[in-house]
């Protein structure tokens, strides 16, 4: 895994990542790991087509999410979602190389949003944003 | 399919869900379908875990977009998503049966918005809104 | 005010409203207040049009802003929000006048979103949704 | 205006400014107009406060709102908003001074995404993110 950071935390968001059944099952893998930046890809499978016969809304949405898990994740509290949207720019059709980059945009207290824009080539198919709350044994 | 619709656009919105492989895949059954409001479900499964080991956020997201592409679609014209958020209320875990009822909020021109609640028996485990746009030969 | 509830908590919305100095300032005037139900409207003044001569956007969401508060807030715990999104479905302007219904959608332990829609006679002007969280002293 | 850019496009866009009547009530100065980025300030006054005595929401959104609409509307192409949320990250007083940064983040075909952040000193008190559509005589 390219530019993979190193330390015990890194330890744990490889374990968060190897634990992600949806994640392997869609066959999302991790390009890129550093503080505040997180990067994954899938190509587009045949199982991943909506009723139109392009990829569907929710797998980008998926691959975009697991980013967002691991970057809220990376900063060793656990963090739960709350609130994400996505914004979807274009189509993509089977076999297209997906690859999301998200960054954690802004961090105020225990909430956190990241930014993640999902693209095929040079062009954004997908924009992606996730709102996260870091929880303690208070819930 | 209870309640299933009958007519004309009510054949073709069968066939949207059929050819929905990714639904399909996802074990995604539709229970109900009449004009404004439709409803499916799935069971959650161990290829639908995240790294937390409760459901993936991106299947609770892709069960109610599904929802969410029947209900726009029905109309007649071809719509396409255009901007999608989820908020995510309490986990769900594996063997859940969670249920996802959508309905048409508001229609404006070519514009619409649907809302779909996730639930798990009487808890909501995620509320969805989407927004589509009907598209024509002018894209 | 026409559908005003009785009793303490609705003393307490009274006072609310009656505190919010923003709302008064742009002539918010609340037609109802209901257990999970309020109503407010407002006339597009010439100091709330934008750029393009039409009803600034933030006005629009400030009378739907208004309408969550006093919602979110009728529970009895003072709620904040959390996060809001608002979609603009046609243009409003000078003298309009416009009119936010509100309801609470769903409610989940701390958690609370409600719709509000925003209209012009029977034309959908934007539709709002706003998350809340029921706060204690805690934080 | 520092920073201000220069040529018939920077012309039109401080007109668009200057015909804000509402961001003028407001008291929002621009402090900043770049190609992809721009900035604007107000001072929280008495009547921005909501019933909890604090900035309303409305006036945070409205004041992102403004920047968002320079934004997308400097690129030649009148644009109109079509989808706007808001997190709120903590509250601001009375006598606060608010400054919004924003920068063009998306822009694919006719659509763009607009990121602007809100803060009071060194502290986020809302991010704000904007959808527009850049429309012609098709509507």
């Amino acid at each position: 895994m390219a530019g993979m950071q190193e330390g015990p935390s890194a330890d744990a968001t490889k374990k968060f990542i190897k634990d992600d059944r949806c994640a392997n099952a869609l066959g999302i893998r991790f390009a890129e790991l550093a503080p505040g930046r997180a990067a994954a890809g899938l190509i587009v499978r045949e199982d991943m087509l909506n009723g139109h016969g392009t990829c569907h809304g929710g797998i980008m949405f998926t691959l975009a999410d697991a980013v967002f898990a691991v970057l809220s994740n990376s900063r060793g509290a656990r963090a739960v979602a709350q609130f994400c949207s996505i914004a979807y720019m274009r189509p993509a059709k089977l076999g297209d190389q997906l690859m999301a980059v998200g960054t954690e945009s802004i961090v105020s207290g225990r909430r956190g949003i990241y930014d993640i824009t999902v693209s095929c080539g040079d062009e954004v198919v997908a924009a992606f944003r996730g709102h996260a709350r870091a929880i303690d044994d208070r819930g």
